[in-house]
């Protein structure tokens, strides 16, 4: 059982994490720090968080670990606001979309990789934002991508393994380069379709949102993530994302010559083995 | 009350009509007409029709109406087929997907337009088919398209609205042109975006799929529809769906761009956008 843990920003991620170490009695104290004071009061009152300072000194003073869930494009100021207060058995880790760039960005702030410095990415989410949407079992059977330095201490690496596993998180550990072209693909480039399509709704026809079934509801709603967020991610993965939209595009040209050349038997197939995959992977 | 309905196709759309009319007691008898035996005696059993025939000539004997509820492309054929045993005061209707394309079939099949067609389109499915899936509340809150041409018989309109409305639907009605316009952009560029998602996938990093959180699996829930059905609309609305697909193209090219020139503000401006406005439409 840890003694006390520090969460930096406790929206949504920060705030489940917290909710559901708290229900499996994992840590003693969990204190929360952030710059919206209402915030951290909502998050206490909700039973997220034991306590919150806005002093980072004090949030800091004895902590085990610290965990930054704020949006990627705080962590520089963030990194440089904790540095003086960081102790040396002091685990840092963070739930950050994009792995390579907060690499980069610890590396800047502290001239290396702190070797206590894990991090650590878990994939789930709601299109609701804020702790008020916190959820003790959000991170349950879900994935928790943990890319730690070739200099990272070992026990570091098994301490925040062992804190998303007891939230019911599975564990995997790979580089940041393999994380980052994997999730531009499976996460970041399916928000930029979803985001373009109503980008492509609002500026063509509004008013034919009410015509839209089920089907169109379901992919329209990751267009309404956080866009503070998104702007991030998208700011700090840009390559791989490009990569992945043209990828994309090709198989959109594709689909569309397909169609404009009256193609049926290869339409169907196209279609056809977009329904295998797709069934084959939801039976896994 | 009608006395006789004669469903041919008896799949989730044309099961779900017949099991929502049965349990609001509004036909006397519903007969199920398809080319696949096991298909309707299943839908029997499931107490979706009360009978079935092989023989269209029994099929359509005394009918009040039949519904056309099989792909598209199968229209012309059906047409033909149902185009002796049809007598003057029998409706006809359908659940085709694409609008103007059944009309010009009709007009090819009869010389005209025939005053008792009734072309419908209930924008309504799921991301399963066949009878098993049949729903006898699937239409209830959901729109109905009615795209009567010019010379239809009033009460042939009115009849086939009330049918669609005692099974909870919303009637709406406008021409053939403006409905296929419309689906294209809320419905079929979706499916098609969905489709090229699942495509692009598989193409590149199959086995990516196991890193995708929910907003993934909502997303491609689409790609799962029947490709049959598919391939059809694409053939039949071809002009549309490319159409869409191309302004579509332009909108993700813009936030190709925008992220390339890692032009923060209007990435947010973007998705804070896209998530207005689909979330004030989720108030509607």
């Amino acid at each position: 059982m840890m003694n006390k843990i520090c969460i930096i920003g406790v929206g949504l991620i920060g705030g489940s994490f917290a909710a559901g170490l708290k229900k499996v009695n994992k840590v003693k104290t969990i204190v929360g720090f952030g710059r919206d004071e209402a915030n951290l009061a909502k998050a206490k009152s909700l039973g997220v968080i034991d306590e919150y300072t806005l002093d980072i000194s004090q949030a800091l003073k004895g902590a085990d670990l610290v965990l930054i869930a704020t949006p990627v494009n705080s962590f520089k100021a963030i990194l440089e606001m904790i540095k003086p207060h960081i102790t040396e058995r002091m685990i840092i880790s963070d739930v950050g979309s994009t792995k390579g760039s907060v690499i980069q960005i610890a590396k800047q702030v502290f001239g290396h990789m702190p070797e206590h410095f894990i991090p650590a990415h878990p994939i789930a989410g709601k299109e609701k934002s804020g702790v008020g949407a916190a959820d003790a079992n959000l991170f349950n059977h879900k994935r928790v991508i943990i890319t730690p330095e070739k200099n990272a201490d070992t026990q570091s690496v098994v301490a925040v393994s062992d804190l998303w596993e007891s939230v019911g998180a599975k564990i995997e550990i790979m580089n940041e380069t393999k994380h980052d072209d994997l999730l531009a693909m499976t996460s970041h480039l399916p928000h930029m379709l979803a985001f373009s399509l109503m980008d492509y709704l609002i500026s063509s026809n509004p008013q034919a949102c009410k015509y839209a079934a089920g089907g169109f509801k379901d992919f329209s709603r990751i267009a309404s993530s956080d866009s503070i967020m998104w702007r991030d991610i998208c700011i700090n993965n840009p390559d791989q994302i490009i990569k992945h939209i043209e990828g994309y595009q090709q198989s959109l040209d594709k689909i569309a010559n397909l169609i404009k050349t009256q193609q049926s038997e290869a339409l169907e197939q196209v279609f056809h083995e977009a329904k295998s995959a797709r069934d084959s992977w939801l039976k896994d």
